[in-house]
């Protein structure tokens, strides 16, 4: 079947404080919300600058049918972003309160995990036009 | 700061499974296998016919760090991918054996939920040039 990805929908339990990570830390560009009242939900929908597919932001009202409680789970293991200089990138986590979980380091490469506001893992990879 | 999203990692439990639905069902190129020792993790990445973002499907050794019980949790809501003809891509799921978790219809448009192996909610949306 012939299918493109266009998104990956992510929960959120606080609109303003995963925006702020994914917008203010992460650079993506806030370009919509939208209400459903089918499934009682706000959507924000973000792109990367110069990717094709977004992230949606999505938050339930408490009596939403889709407001399961919350729990990051082991199904998404990570969302990864370029960055140009890595140490900057975990310099100005810490900086604004993200906490940097860990970094990995192999023969050939390098990357770093940090949490968004509820916890879920962002790798930060070096882009291959990155300058350090 | 300036990144850019370029893909998301999902973990799963059987990778050939897995590569089935995302590659058969969803029609996404397997465009490269890696193994990585420090992590003691297999890697798969995904790419779609023209995304610039990719899906990564990883799977770790029994004693891999990484290994913590598998849980598919609240804060990864869904994958989403446009579809051409929405009654056909769900029709194809359930002969395929995997199950469509719901539908939701709003006035102005509509989608479909089908499940993962493990379990993970994807997102059929119909494409702005679908042709249904």
């Amino acid at each position: 079947m012939k299918t493109r990805f266009v998104y990956v929908g992510i929960r959120v339990k606080d609109m303003g404080k995963s925006l702020d990570f994914y917008t203010s830390y992460l650079g993506m560009k806030d370009t919509g919300h939208s209400r459903i009242e089918e499934t009682k939900g706000d959507v924000a929908f973000l792109q990367s600058e110069d990717g094709k597919v977004g992230i949606e932001l999505n938050h339930y009202d408490p009596d939403s049918p889709y407001n399961s409680s919350y729990s990051v789970g082991e199904g998404l293991d990570h969302l990864a972003f370029e960055v140009s200089d890595m140490d900057e990138a975990i310099r100005e986590a810490t900086k604004l309160g993200y906490r940097v979980a860990g970094e990995v380091k192999t023969k050939t490469s390098r990357w770093a995990y940090v949490e968004d506001p509820d916890g879920i893992w962002i790798e930060l990879v070096r882009g291959s036009g990155g300058s350090s």
